[in-house]
This record gives C-alpha cells, sequence and structure tokens, in this order.
C-alpha cells in the first residue's frame, strides 16, 4: 500500500502527527497501533458514515488485532448539544470505558467536535484518534484540537483544547462526498492562501475546480498544504491567545449568519464562511487598508467554483442588520466588549483588528443588503423582459 | 491586616498560590486583583454560602474596584449533575461571559468542582478562583484542579483537569460549620499523614481534637500542612499518571459505600472516606504488609474524634457486597479491568497496588459486615440486659 503523506503538529508532549493518503483508512489499525495505551477503541460515528465507512475502519482495526466497539449519534449539527453529548459519555461509561481506552472519531466537523469534547471530559480525559470523513475536518476542524458543542447563545461556546493523538485524513473519501458538501469544505480550503499565502490562493485559481470534482493529485495537495498551514499557526499559538484567531478569518460574519439561519441545511458553516471571507475583504476595502481587485479577484473564484459570494446568492429570507451584529458580538473572540476582526491588506495578508466601531459593520451589512436587494430587482426585470420578449 | 501563609503549587505556566489566614476574605479583591485578565469577575455560590459569606467577598471585591455579578446555584452534591453545568453556563452565556472574566468559586467541594468545571469548557476555559469555604475543600478539593460532576454511574466521572489560578482558604470561615461536617474535613486532614507523613498524624493524634473545636492555630497548622501535602504531590504528578493516585487512599472503599448511600446526608465524602481508609489498612493488614497496630492506631484516633470506622458506625442499612465491589469496578481508577488501590505499608507509608484479587476484597467485605452485625448483635444483647436489670 501507499506510504501516506505525514505532516506533524508540534506541541510538546502533545505533538501529533497527520497522516494523509488514498489507503489511510484501510490502514488505520496499523497506523495507530503504536499510540494505543492499551488495544482497545471505541469508535464514535454518525448513521450515515457508519454505512458508508464503519466496515472499513473495522476490518482495519480487525487487521491490527485492536479490539473495537462502537456508538452511533444521529447525523447533523443538532447532534452538538449538550444533551446529546451526555448520552454519548453515558453510553461510553456504559461500555466501562477506561482511561487507557481510545475514541475514534469517523466522521466531519459535528462527530469530531463531539467526540473530541466527550473524549476531553470523560474520566477527565481519554486519547482520541480524528478520522475526518468530509473535507472540511479534513482540512480545518479535526485538526488543532478544538472541541466544543453549541448553546442556545452561539455555536461552540462550549468545549476545550484537546489535541488528537493522530490525524487519519484518507482523502479517497472525499470522492464520494455530495458536491455542496465539497465546495463548504474547499472554502476553509481557500482561506488558508487569503490568511498568508498568496501563491497557494494562485495555485486553487487554477485548480481549485479540478479539486472539487475529486481530482486526487489536486485533493490530496489541497488537503496537505491546509494541514500545513494550520498546523503551524496552532504549533505557535495552540490555545488562540494571538495569530491564531487569523484561522477566523470570514468566520465572525459567518457565524452570524449561520446563527440567524440556525445552523442547518438552509447555510452550511463554510458557506458561510465563503460570504463571511468577502465580507471581511469588503471591510478591509472599505476602512481603505485593501486593493478592491483583491475582493474582487476572491468573489471571482468563489463564484466560478459555485460558492455563494453574498445576501443575494443565499435562500431568500428577511435580513435584520441589528440582529446579526447581536450574533457576532456574542462570538468567543468578544474581548472587552470588542469585537476583534480578522482583516486584510490583500490575498495573503491577513491581520487581527480590535478597532473597528460597530457602525462600520452596520454599513458593511447594510450595503451589502441594499446590492442583494438590487440584483434580485434586476433579475425580476431581467424575468419579465426575457418573458415579454419570449411572449411576444 | 494579618499577611496570609503562602504556598506554591509548581505546576509551570499553570504555577499558582494557595494563601492561608484568618483575614483572607476580607482581602480577597486585593489578592486576586494582580492575577485578572479584566476587572470584571462571576462569583458562583450556593444559596447557604451566599447567606454566609457573599457580602464580605462582594465587599473585598468593591475595595479592589472589581466588577462583580454572582450565580447561585442549588446547595448540595444534588448540583453536581450536567443539567447544573447547562444551567450554570447558560446563565454565564447571558451574563456575556468573555475569556478574560475570571469566575471565583466561592463554596464547599460541589461548588469548587462545579463551577471550576464551568470554568474549564466555557469559551473551552476561563480563568478560575477558589475560594473554599468548608474544611474539605481547603485541603483537599480546591487543590490540584481536578473538577468535575457526577453521572448515574459513578462520581466525577465527567470532569477536567484545570487549574485555578489562585486559592483563597481563610481559615476562620470555618470555625462556623457544623460539627459534622468539620469531621468530615478532618479525615482528609488525615490522610496526609497516613500517606507519607506519620509525624503529622503524630501531631493530629495530639491537636486533631483542637482543630475540630476551631482552635485557629491548630487550624491554620493542619490546613497549611495539608496543602502543603496535596501541592508536592500535584506538582509531581498533575494528571494523575502515578504517585498523584496516593491521594485516594480510602477513596475507592469509600466511594463504594458513597455510590450505594446515593451520596447524600446518610454519609458524608470524608465519613467515606474514613471508614475506606480503616478498610485499607485493614486490606493491607490482611495482605500481611502493614502491622495490625497500626490499623488499631487509626481506628482508635478516627473513633476518638467522632468519626466513623466501620459499617457498624454508620446508619443501619443492608449492604450487599457484590453491589460494593461492582461500584468499586465503576472507578476511574480501573485499568484493563484491575482496580488499583492505595494500601500501606504502615503509617505514612501509603503506596499503589493493582495486584489485588477481588476476592480478597470480598473477604474484607464479609469480616467487616461480619464485626457489624456482631457488634450491633452484642448492643442489642447488653441494652436487653440493662432492660432486664432496670426492670428488676
Amino acid at each position: 500500500m501507499t506510504k501516506p503523506r505525514s505532516l506533524s503538529v508540534s506541541l510538546g508532549e502533545r505533538s501529533y502527527d497527520i497522516l494523509i493518503g488514498t489507503t489511510v483508512l484501510a490502514q488505520a489499525g496499523k497506523l495507530m497501533r503504536p499510540l494505543l495505551k492499551s488495544d482497545r477503541v471505541i469508535i464514535i460515528t454518525d448513521a450515515n458514515l457508519a454505512e458508508r465507512h464503519l466496515a472499513r475502519l473495522q476490518r482495519a482495526l480487525d487487521d491490527a488485532g485492536i479490539r473495537h466497539e462502537h456508538i452511533v449519534v444521529p447525523p447533523g449539527d443538532g447532534s452538538k448539544t449538550l444533551d446529546q453529548l451526555g448520552r454519548l459519555i453515558s453510553r461510553l461509561l456504559d461500555l466501562k470505558v477506561e482511561r487507557s481506552t481510545t475514541l475514534l472519531a469517523l466522521g466531519g466537523g459535528v462527530i469530531g467536535d463531539l467526540a473530541g469534547f466527550a473524549a476531553a471530559v470523560t474520566l477527565r480525559g481519554l486519547d482520541f484518534v480524528q478520522i475526518p470523513t468530509s473535507l472540511l475536518a479534513q482540512v480545518d476542524s479535526s485538526v488543532g484540537g478544538k472541541t466544543g458543542i453549541n448553546t442556545a447563545q452561539g455555536k461552540n461556546l462550549i468545549g476545550a483544547f484537546h489535541q488528537p493523538r493522530l490525524v487519519l485524513a484518507d482523502t479517497s473519501i472525499l470522492t464520494t462526498l455530495p458536491r455542496r458538501e465539497m465546495l463548504a469544505g474547499y472554502a476553509e480550503v481557500v482561506k488558508y492562501g487569503l490568511i498568508r499565502d498568496a501563491g497557494f490562493f494562485h495555485w486553487l485559481e487554477a485548480h481549485g475546480a479540478d479539486l472539487i470534482d475529486g481530482e486526487r493529485a489536486e485533493l490530496e495537495h489541497a488537503v496537505l498544504e491546509s494541514c500545513r498551514a494550520k498546523a503551524e499557526i496552532v504549533a505557535a499559538d495552540e490555545r488562540e491567545c494571538g495569530q491564531r484567531a487569523l484561522l477566523n478569518l470570514g468566520h465572525t460574519f459567518g457565524h452570524a449568519l449561520e446563527a440567524e439561519t440556525g445552523y442547518g441545511d438552509e447555510l452550511l458553516h463554510g458557506e458561510g464562511v465563503a460570504v463571511g471571507m468577502v465580507m471581511a475583504f469588503d471591510l478591509s476595502v472599505q476602512r481603505g487598508h485593501c486593493a478592491p481587485e483583491d475582493a474582487d479577484r476572491l468573489r471571482r473564484h468563489l463564484a466560478a467554483v459555485g460558492l455563494p459570494t453574498g445576501f443575494a446568492d443565499l435562500a431568500p429570507r428577511h435580513w435584520d442588520v441589528e440582529r446579526l451584529i447581536a450574533h457576532m458580538g456574542r462570538d468567543k473572540k468578544v474581548s472587552g466588549g470588542r469585537i476583534t476582526f480578522v482583516l486584510v491588506r490583500g490575498i495573503g495578508g491577513a491581520y487581527l483588528e480590535t478597532e473597528v466601531e460597530l457602525d462600520e459593520v452596520r454599513a458593511l451589512f447594510t450595503t451589502a443588503l441594499n446590492d442583494a436587494d438590487q440584483f434580485a430587482l434586476e433579475n425580476e426585470t431581467s424575468r419579465m423582459t426575457t418573458r415579454a420578449t419570449l411572449g411576444s
């Protein structure tokens, strides 16, 4: 079998490897064996993923002589609740989980966040391995140790920094993903180019469409480069005291949109991030710190691959500026009542900015909503014109 | 005001001080001021403690110009649940807690464990200060960073290692404690002597009764020595990979008794620990590793101050040996299906033992229960004899 590509997240005694390749799932048991404290693991996954990947993982564990059980939680972001966490931990305790047992999170961001948090707090901390099955999870949520659940007040407001012992990213899994999910993950890939690697953004302009179509070489390269970028930032600032916050580019805006749409199918996380990144560029342009050409270039690339770039691309609904701002104020990154924004000096040049007045954000949202209305109106007019023309 | 005695728990960047004295609460604001990330704190306490101590703490915070709010949770171990944790965190989020906000845990073990765990997981980690108000909390639970809640399966099975930024132990508070609570805390004080400081145990034989009566100098000395012992063990093994488990002397047995009695008023934690320590000594004697005189000496001292030493001293109920053993098997310290026991070679000589057969424990429980039955029978006979004599 092919040897996986390997990256290391350097965090002293909490360091771990990210293994990337097309046969990583089939070799999972062999790859994790040396790290296990005992020969017993418990897999946590959801019903959909269990159907697609569980048997393969179980076979790989059997091959390595690792005893395994599994717990299936309901699919979807609705499982990232305190209730579901309680049920999951209760199941673990009923299975007589021990401190030497390792949990395997087989799934996307939801499973990784939930199972990772369960690992962080069950018996005051269990080892866990991330086996991310979505592009989003492979390039972002499985790396860096952020785990958590949502509350009525917002996303990921309860959680822990708990690093996995290993991340196994099997890129061959990704080729079966629904296109919309692939695109949502792709938004986070683009993010790494925008933060500090203009060269990677240029590569994505050339190859993004291919990797979204499932081209293996392109996919593997993108996952590798994304993980490398994330690993470097996390290693430098594990608990987000500074530079790690750059990874939130587009997220403060995106979370506000998600909060308003209920974290559901109406707007996927990555879609919110895509729109949010455009807003971060627009705010940077508005403040005179970024050339409008860079914002346009980002907008063009996201639109070209099929990601939303503004309100006009989202499902129609009444957006209330003050409610969106209130959501932003509830973000974890608020300090002294001020929101920290990730802004840009251009593509590849993100920085943290605490001196943003809420009126600037208000103006940005208002303009964006007016543009969307204008766009809708023009569309309507053009449809009517077309109809009139057709009917004539 | 008197300068508090100071101890340090050395844990690198997570190091912190324990300040012990009779004016620590009145100086709380001044003492914590330099450590706060912002001038805002949220006090977490229960209704009983709020009545007794909240006003004094609030005044101390006002004196230091620290903004404060407070959250009152229901008193008692019943608050250490996932439900109550959810409610507490929800209140914190509604108060718009920020990462720079420090939580103050004003209370006994329950408040410290619950508020400490809330601090560990809210916004992925907030600073917190322990202000322990019971002897048990001052000498044990407030030091060392163990936080957590109970589940249907057992005690503290969900939690985190989350070190406080500071521990403020005001010994003057303790003189108002109900005697039974004071005694329960005293069991943990005795534990430090038993683990590795025979000299301290001898001091306790001479001064224990005085400190339980509230003698200030004795109380302060006992709290200081207990915290010193705990701080040293925690500094050497923060996450209980080895020697820290010695602090569980008497706890594996004690937890089984508590689980069976429902963690309530029938048996306080410290009372369970007192009986459990005697059982640990008896098991050590039974295995031929400890002189019977040491077990007797421990039994005599605990009985002299009024702590229970065996089933005969507990509220009458049917004790089932197999159920007790099953509770022990659910302990966090189980590894590879084996229970790690803290045994002794004598007073001041505790060690970890994984090679205990369950049949030995079965025999121990059976003997202890027979002794208690025998004792009850003798008591009954002597009562009947007395009655007969009186009636004659």
